[in-house]
């Protein structure tokens, strides 16, 4: 179910200092992206090649980043309309979270430390020696393990599992069924049996890191997992144990990363893409969707299983197109030698 | 472990509407698939390639299409044999629940709605302005945002959370663990940070739809993510921001749909097969395990990764297949042309 | 966050019951693998390939299999060295859990069995005729179905849930937010519709099996699920109806197990690899990260989509790799036939 929003385009514009072309009085009831446009609403151009859709779309206003001539609606012109589109959301559509406090039914154990203004909901239970930062939430069902650590202004959805020894810090979102700090894979294979290796290391997630739902972010067998300032992990992500993410990267749904590995910064991992244990990816590298990483990358962009760089990637393909026409010219080429050789035989026997 | 039955095949042939072969009047303890078929079990012959399995299966009694000749047990005839297996199961083996009504524990804020014979468990969190139809079930650690809505006869497992804005129709299953409604994967790339965008649409669940454990289905960034009624999801399905999944879909496990997708009715995709954004596939499509689509569909059948036509994908794969007799050819034919280009050499020295 | 311990390297010694080399008088405040060494650590070598590593390393002291010369810090030689590390960390840094009994905020319906010096915490919810072993412990948000059992030693950690009819072993570890018992995907498509075959079976988990975070183990349609003891399961994985893992298999992230296969006993299985249904992998066999499996497997090594022996992936990629060449060996062989061919034009006119 959606939002609907009560203002104008005039009150709008001034919320992202904006020039308005047009009927600066219409009311906006709501706020879409183009591709659900309604009427009543306004949306914004993120890419000029999108014109024509905004041609035909029921909206009612627009922002963009240059006045469009022919458009029946009003505008709003804006430096980043991407970024005004953000802040009428953040204005209109997301509420203010009032603090409530220690509900009932949350269960709190003894040396915990309590920021000023938090939100612990029922089935909440935190352990030992555990500290919440100022104006952090704690949605129902989130479990906090001994001496962990939430920073300010966090928001834990329901049913999130932070196991003992995790420090994590501030203006982090962590969404449902996630796990951080699970045992790391590690066993030992003796006399026929895997002797479990104890996983007594822990896991640093920076601030203004986000982490989608259902993900699992394993602690470290020693020392730390760590998952750097600002960066981005989206749903039934795997972390293992001891993996290294830097800064502002981005990780996409169903990827996994095996045991040690180092994630560079603002790199980016597509969806159902494989990294292996112990290897290096450098910073600003793009690892396209369901890619299988076999070794150390530098700095560029890959794609396949191997992972190859995005060139040999398209160039294997096109060939890989190509095969059923290169067997039949090998057939023809058969056949013209095959000719050639009994001309010949002919030409000697002449 | 297995449940156990009381009944005989007079009985059984009874709620099947079947005609019995042999004697009506021994007793059935269980009933199996005949993969693991056990002395005292009623099983059914889905496909006549079984039979043979079926003559050395300790079953005692099986259902069948028609009269399968010189088989010691007893038999069942009915026009669908599946079908008669699922009434009998439904009757012996399936629990009638009763309903239980708020039960110690639960907590539920204000404004909600509840229908008849409803039972809410303990450790469930229902917020503000929620509504809960007729007789359905909310398993224990269940979590339900703020104006969200459950149809009747649902049954939402426990460890399920729904975040808030919501529209769940009748006769929903959800498995546990699943996460419905997380923020979409959005953010603004702006100097150096991933700016959040925030995700204000919500999501819609059609009647009939049953998801599996841990699967997670992303609230839309504006407007609505849609799972059409009677699609079945598997668990650790990934479903983005703003997909449309029209009706009696199938994905299957570790599948990831990426956002604003649009899957087509009765479409099914295979285990671990990864959709990208903004593409259309139509319906009655079916998109093979692993496969990695790249851009719209076309009603089909699809393998591979990139997503081939079914037979173009059996063609390049015995080419593969075939690759080294083909270097192996060209290699006699490099050598033929070298003693070909030898001799002419010769013919024209002579 | 990392944890610190208090001892001298001669106690280490003495744990590990090893030869010491050097100073036995040293502190030692911490243990680390080589990866994450620190000042005042202990350390193993695993592998002499990493003994340049070592030598780099700020780790305080080491344990190795044989003396290593040109070492400046002091050493304990035995005869395991991972096995030592896996003692020295269960010795010092694996907490002993104190039995807490049934915690205030939990939830225990009738007929339930528990065994001695259990630990049931706030919010877990157990259901009629469950029976927990001796010294299981049930961390908060657990959910356990009617008439499963839980054996002796176990841990389920935070939010797990454990449906009806599940056998698990003694010693049985499993992480959060993972489901055993959901239904499996089973439905007959009839008039249009998926029509749900009910899923009556049960789950059978033998000893000391650990389960990752956020796996999915579905319940059989009829028999068992069953994970063979000793097998190690990792997190996000799916296995369904009716699988059948052996003893000691191991099962990594993000892997998929389809309905009704059978994986033999020791067998690995990497990361995101997919098994369709119905197939049978024997014993001892190892299948790569990302492998697509299509069919039955005999004991080996296997890789690929579609998993190929070891070699063959290896012989097929080795030949992709080349393509480029090939088809420039097949365009020079072209222009050789050519010439060929005009110059036999040549000798015959002449």
């Amino acid at each position: 179910m959606e939002q609907t929003i009560h203002t104008t385009l005039a009150e709008a514009a001034g919320i992202i200092d904006g020039l308005i072309y047009g009927d600066s009085s219409i009311e906006i009831t709501s706020i879409h992206g183009i591709a659900d446009a309604k009427s009543g609403c306004i949306t914004y151009l993120q890419d000029s090649k999108l014109i024509a859709q905004l041609k035909t779309s029921p909206a009612s206003s627009v922002i963009a980043q240059t006045y469009i001539p022919d458009l029946k609606i009003p505008q709003i012109v804006t430096d980043n309309p991407s970024l005004s589109f953000i802040k009428l959301l953040n204005h209109f559509c997301v509420k203010i979270h009032t603090p409530k406090g220690i509900m009932n039914g949350a269960t709190l154990s003894e040396g915990i430390q309590l920021g000023a203004d938090i939100s612990i909901y029922p089935n909440v239970y935190i352990s030992k020696n555990v500290s919440i930062g100022d104006r952090s939430i704690l949605y129902p069902g989130t479990f906090i393990g001994e001496n962990s650590s939430i920073g300010k202004d966090c928001v834990i959805h329901p049913n999130v599992t932070i196991y003992d020894n995790i420090l994590i810090g501030d203006r982090v979102i962590i969404h449902s069924g996630t796990v951080i700090g699970a045992d790391g894979f590690g066993y030992e294979f003796i006399d026929g049996v895997h002797v479990k290796k104890p996983q007594v290391g822990g896991v640093i997630i920076g601030d203004d890191v986000e982490i989608g739902a259902n993900a699992a972010i394993d602690r470290a067998a020693t020392g730390n997992t760590i998952i750097g300032r600002g960066s981005k992990i989206d749903n039934l992500v795997q972390i293992a144990h001891n993996v290294k993410i830097g800064q502002h990267a981005i990780i996409i749904a169903l990827s996994g990363i095996a045991g040690s590995s180092t994630i560079g910064d603002r790199t980016i991992i597509a969806g159902q893409a494989g990294i292996p244990d112990h290897v290096n990816i450098e910073p600003d590298t793009i690892i396209g969707p369901q890619s299988g990483v076999l070794k150390d990358l530098k700095t560029g962009r890959y794609l396949g299983t191997p992972a190859l760089p995005f060139r040999d990637f398209i160039k294997r393909e096109s060939i890989l197109r190509h095969l059923p026409d290169i067997i039949k010219k090998i057939d023809d080429i058969e056949k013209k030698i095959d000719s050639v050789y009994n001309t010949i035989k002919l030409v000697k026997s002449e």
